[in-house]
């Protein structure tokens, strides 16, 4: 297939590359040149602006950061809009706002060409293995269309819904998990001001009905102190601002997850925005310290 | 082994029948007479008092329900400490106050006799399967001793400290476990004012870096408004105002844990207490129905 990739970041490069390496033609662009470099050399043509790669591409994959991000991309001067023909197809895979997806989808509804929101949980890790789990949000034709893609980059691969139903599934998920890492700090502060070792605590805990992935990976690290980003915090926090805003528009009142918000504006307070969010802990131990 | 069993409800049932069926002999004692008749009718001993049971006993398993009845069962008149004789040990299971497992352990060490607080995680499917995560408070050696029980009983047993420590553990773990269920609570309020389908998306985010045993389990009880109980919520309400109280004490700040408290206390005051914990999220519709 011939792909088009924007957005070859710590998620992006390794999927771009599984892509390649599964025998899909990939056009590359970037803002900055430097960024392109690494698949340019393993043979990926690179494209003078997003409408020229959109114009040669099938299907347009984009991972960037922001929802102003994807409009820029999608709708800017020299976007993708101004190359694509009907019957191509945008799947954004970042991380944005339902409401800009489902405003991009039917935008591009009017001009012939299709969408898919597919934001991805599994971090660096899981575009490195290509463990990802997609969240689709979008037409079921469109995602069975490009499923052969999907299944290069990712294990778990769910329609959730029309457009930027993928996206609310991505907020979801990242409102539990932060939720969950919030509470297992909360827990080791107080399992520590009961003067409880803390690598005894999540080995019992890992045994019970507390047990996730979160007490695993990111308690473990709460544990032996390594603050050091696996998934930056300031993501986090970038995400929380999106899900809370819309539960406002919405009338949908998150009694935890604002309390969370709330940890993370402190934790950037704190200057730990590229660090781990596990240093929801070290947020804690500062409002202890403090009184 | 000699063992003595206090506490035959939903938990203590299966779990005193496990021991026999291993060939311990067992000696039951229940407040309300009716209550120890099943065991009585397989061979189990009944004794008059706990006083009766402690005599003739080299280990007593109490699991109970509140710090105060396990108070009196210890050393209430015709208690445990009545009739312990110097090296038998006293193994209780409750989910209690980490103070007073500290307090009884201080009392009984004084007579020469053992103790152990050792609560657990997994239900009373658990305790039928004899799968429970055992969190043990108190000395190594004293566990040790006891381990050949426990082993009849779960799959995960863990040494996490002195005595109190167990307790501990389990207020942790019940911190953990009911704040993500107000997570995956909200995640389903949010995603439903948003149109998406609950099925879909508990789907996906059991893909994805969000997925938990409190997901599958509790998640799909909300996803098909089954709200019967599988763990009452009032007995989450008792373990969050234990927590709390700990944590004031202590000067231990725990943001997330303190809204689950309201919550749960919004959840009481509808009636709900005697259903599952998934009716977190009737509490949020109820909120959103009110405006």
């Amino acid at each position: 297939m011939r792909v088009g990739f924007i957005g070859l970041g710590a998620m992006g490069r390794p999927m771009a590359g599984h892509l390649m390496a599964a025998g899909h033609e990939l056009a590359v662009w970037a803002r900055r040149p430097e960024a392109v470099a690494p698949l340019a050399e393993r043979g990926a043509m690179v494209c003078a602006s997003a409408a020229e790669l959109a114009a040669r591409s099938e299907v347009v994959i984009t991972i960037v950061t922001t929802s102003a991000d994807v409009e820029a991309v999608a709708f800017g001067p020299g976007g993708l809009a101004e190359g694509f023909v009907a019957g191509s197809v945008h799947v954004d895979m970042s991380t944005i706002a339902p409401g800009m997806a489902r405003s991009l989808a039917a935008r591009y509804d009017a001009m012939g060409v299709g969408w898919l929101d597919a934001p991805v949980s599994g971090g660096e890790r899981g575009a490195i293995d290509a463990t990802l789990a997609i969240m689709a949000g979008g037409r079921r034709e469109t995602l069975e269309w490009v499923r052969p893609l999907f299944e290069r980059l990712g294990r778990s691969i769910v329609h959730v819904g029309e457009a930027g139903a993928g996206q609310v599934a991505k907020a979801c998920n990242q409102m539990i998990m932060v939720s969950t890492i919030q509470a297992c700090a909360e827990a080791m502060h107080l399992a520590h001001a009961h003067g409880v070792d803390l690598a005894a605590l999540r080995h019992a805990l890992m045994g019970g009905s507390a047990a996730s992935r979160v007490l695993e990976v990111l308690g473990g690290r709460m544990v032996t102190r390594d603050f050091a980003a696996g998934i930056e915090a300031r993501l986090h926090h970038k995400d929380f601002g999106i899900l809370l805003a819309e539960a406002c528009r919405l009338g949908a009142p998150l009694p935890v997850a604002v309390q969370v918000w709330q940890q993370l504006n402190a934790l950037m307070g704190q200057g730990w925005g590229r660090d781990d969010t596990s240093s929801l802990l070290r947020v804690l131990e500062a409002a202890s310290r403090d009184k």
